[in-house]
């Protein structure tokens, strides 16, 4: 209690409307402590309309100077907030554990991901090439028409909402991967801070508060707005001067915001990454010769951060073999001996109660924990088990249920397991465990899982996601809304821009990007050829 | 008649279904000789909704052994497209210049693009670095996680609604840019034909169904479909095997297909191109001692394709200088002195006269051709003059008028045609004409243009776009539904693609751009640096 008390004293509760705080509103919410189910303090104020109108304004008017930064000094800035996140200290991650019981030692790690983001996208502006320019010079002479110079790069969209995620308060939240990835991109960011973590979003966001002062950067570039319900969120997302969106949460939630940005007079990209079972198909040579490693493996996965990751193994396939029912035996064991531990909150806790009663009466088997005492927003890990016969006439158990549970599919057949791949909804990741023959022998399995999902591995699980160049966090939908894209690693920043031509301008007009001379020795496509 | 009676034996007037041909269903309609108004030989017949069922499953049954074909195979595929095209000779010509009016030379040019554009991608398929692969190398032994091997790269959407455009019945039609971006990037198309131009579909379609055959393509790889109606279209963009949608046109026709696209199940991208008055700014100097000569380019880029073009300057903003009237002068005389034509159909011609009758009642000025004779879809040449203060207090001046006729605004002052410019919807394009002491007076101009348009000209007209690998033909909406896009040059493949992820896989079950050894010798980003 004597660290909750003290980091009290530094929250405020109120919104950050660029370089002003907000006022203290009638309307308040407060964090949880999810292993009690407690009330946290202070009471935090959601911002009234006027307040949404100025920030949308002031990045309105930040959205040219922002935007036409050069990328070094939008990196010096990255690298600042990132400086500052690393500064809170302790502050930080005790607030973090406080608001979500999740351990000390994960908001370290997601910190490290956190702020290894923000440099990653600096190093990426600082580089240059991120803008994909391309240069096709004039050809006054050519017959019927002369050939016009042309030139093309990327471009900021312009003031993006962003969403925080509730299970990553650090890495998709205030100043997560879409929040970095759009300021890197040269965009304007609103915030709108997740109701299960305001103290966290306020300490963030007043690193973010103090880069955007020290650098001199227009006031608007920056909003992070508290809000106890929708309306707030919702407003932003129909805001005429937001360009796109953010978000990382439910299906019902990503949609609703879908809808209301293609409902706009101007429709709008929206980004949102809602839900995802990860199908996780075991080969038989995987069964038959690492059964014990890999349901250690499996539990441990399902299990992981109380089963909150968005990249959680929520179905598994298994085969008919000699060892499938030992694996099975042995899961189970894991599962009924995993304490219970508290979900983020009491929504995603009843919501996780309510469709384990469902799919309970769905299934053939079922295992929880055996333990008996539940305190705050505690759920007992869970496995369901059902036929694959079953579970191709019953849809909705291909829905993902948020937390420590997962369902075990026993396919009979090669041909079932095609059948059911054929019949998924778009997933962020599946999982295929074998050796190289089954590869081969499967190789119809991969085809179908590649039209399904972002990500395709092999021989391992689909949480942990690798912030890397060539990592795609993305999936049809419903997995995400745009399945073009990716919220995680460098290539998430194309996500916040578009491409814009110049045609016969003078070198003097151009960006630097374009200038002839190559300032910025970028990697460029100069009349068809690749070269910097 | 001769040419046409002829051309006639060799139109069915049904659809393509795959490798066989649509029933000759009940719901009939024919092409109009516009500069008659007369209709035209044969009569096509709507495809029926279980046509529309077998041409859909067809396409999602091609879209893996398609979208899995070396790019080689689909390159060579694309030529012979191109090559049946160029086959067809005059007869294709004749049927094109006889349904639309427009010149034979027209569609000589506007072929010589189409089948340059099929080649243009096939070019991109054989040397394969469209796909952007990257690669992240795997390191086990780092801490505290091993760091897996990462690679990805772009891969089909699927398959393809494209619609043809009225205004192309080549370039932007059955075989035009969205049919040969989205075949490129390994979608099965299936093509709506516009009402305006069938016989040249039907000639194009059967050029494509040839190069299916010869190169033993997946049946569903192609399909067109005739419709008298909006049903079947709406029906297609709603079907479930769909998964993208290319259109050109109206603004009306767009918006109603990107809220289809956006209220299905799953919702997917739509890429339509629809209004653009591409506005067209004199700064001082230009006007100043280039009067003459801008007026005739201004009057050819106004009437060319009789003002069909989706660039047409549409809005020509005029500063304040003492040949500021001597230029509109000798503008208005130059349209007074332009023969009518006809547009390409009748609907386009009563939007055309309907929408310069209101114009008119809000304007200042007004000239058009003072030619009295009109035939079948004959429209008069035009032009309409205002205040910018008149213009700022109606809206719906910046609205398009599809066909030769522009609107001039007189501004007082810079800031009158900054706050014009800040008002502005998304367009295709801006044009500034000026020197480049212009262009550093007027850099806020430029600025808030660059974040309206996709291309910004400077000392150009709109019309006209080149095909080349920097073209940006795209913009913010209305000007498109998708501003981070471009319809028109080789990075309108990526459209119709979506980026895969494979974690760990073995080098052989990699695809050959993912593959260590780098076989197919594409350009690459391995851990962090691009090479080859």
């Amino acid at each position: 209690m004597r660290a909750s008390a003290l980091l009290n004293m530094n929250l405020y509760g109120t919104s950050f409307i660029g370089s002003t705080r907000g006022a203290k509103t009638d309307e308040t919410f407060n964090a949880f402590d999810p292993t009690t189910g407690n009330a946290v303090e202070p009471a935090f104020h959601s911002a009234s309309i006027e307040e949404l109108e100025k920030a949308a304004n002031l990045a309105d008017a930040a959205r040219i100077p922002y935007g036409n930064l050069p990328g070094k000094t939008r990196a010096n800035f990255l690298r600042s907030v990132a400086d500052n996140i690393e500064a809170l200290g302790d502050t930080l991650i005790e607030r973090a554990t406080l608001e979500t019981s999740l351990p000390n030692a994960r908001f370290v790690g997601e910190r490290a991901r956190t702020c290894g983001q923000l440099r990653m996208f600096a190093d990426l502006l600082e580089e240059g090439s991120w803008v994909e320019a391309r240069i096709d010079h004039a050809i006054p002479d050519r017959q019927p028409i002369p050939k016009p110079d042309v030139r093309s790069m990327y471009r900021p969209l312009g003031p993006v909402a962003v969403f925080c995620a509730s299970n990553f308060p650090l890495a998709y939240s205030v100043a997560g991967g879409d929040t970095a990835s759009a300021l890197a991109a040269g965009c304007p960011v609103i915030v709108i801070a997740h109701t299960a973590h305001p103290g966290t979003a306020e300490f963030v966001a007043s690193a973010i508060a103090k880069a955007v002062k020290d650098h001199e950067m227009p006031e608007g570039t920056f909003s992070l707005l508290f809000s106890k319900g929708y309306e707030i969120g919702q407003a932003l997302v129909k805001h005429p001067a937001i360009r796109a969106v953010g978000f990382t949460g439910s299906r019902r939630g990503g949609r609703a915001l879908m809808d209301l940005a293609a409902a706009r007079p101007e429709p709008i990209p929206v980004y949102t990454e809602m839900s995802s079972v990860n199908p996780t198909f075991f080969l038989p040579s995987a069964i038959e010769k690492r059964s014990e490693a890999l349901a250690s493996d499996l539990h441990a996965s399902v299990t992981g951060g109380v089963g909150q990751f968005c990249t959680k193994p929520g179905l598994v396939f298994l085969p008919q073999t000699a060892e499938t029912s030992a694996f099975i035996s042995n899961f189970r064991y894991q599962i009924a001996n995993t304490k219970p531990a508290p979900l983020l909150t009491g929504g995603i806790q009843k919501a996780y109660k309510d469709a384990s009663e469902t799919r309970k009466s769905e299934v053939d088997g079922f295992t929880e924990t055996t333990s008996t005492e539940l305190k705050g927003f505690d759920v007992n890990p869970s496995v369901f088990e059902v036929s694959a016969a079953d579970f191709l006439s019953k849809p909705d158990l291909g829905d993902e249920i948020f937390g420590p549970t997962t369902l075990i599919v026993n396919a009979d057949s090669k041909e079932e397991m095609l059948q059911i791949a054929g019949d998924l909804e778009g997933q962020l990741a599946a999982s295929v465990h074998g050796d190289e023959a089954d590869l081969a022998e499967y190789a119809d399995l991969i085809a179908i899982l590649e039209t399904k999902v972002g990500r395709l591995i092999f021989n391992g699980f689909s949480t942990g996601v690798e912030v890397c160049p060539s990592m795609v966090h993305g999936g049809p939908y419903p997995a995400t809304s745009d399945s073009r894209s990716t919220a995680v690693g460098s290539r998430a920043i194309t996500r916040f821009a578009r491409l814009v031509c110049f045609q016969n301008f003078p070198d003097s007009a151009l960006p630097e990007e374009l200038k002839d001379s190559n300032p910025l020795a970028i990697w460029r496509m100069t009349d068809g050829e690749m070269g910097r």
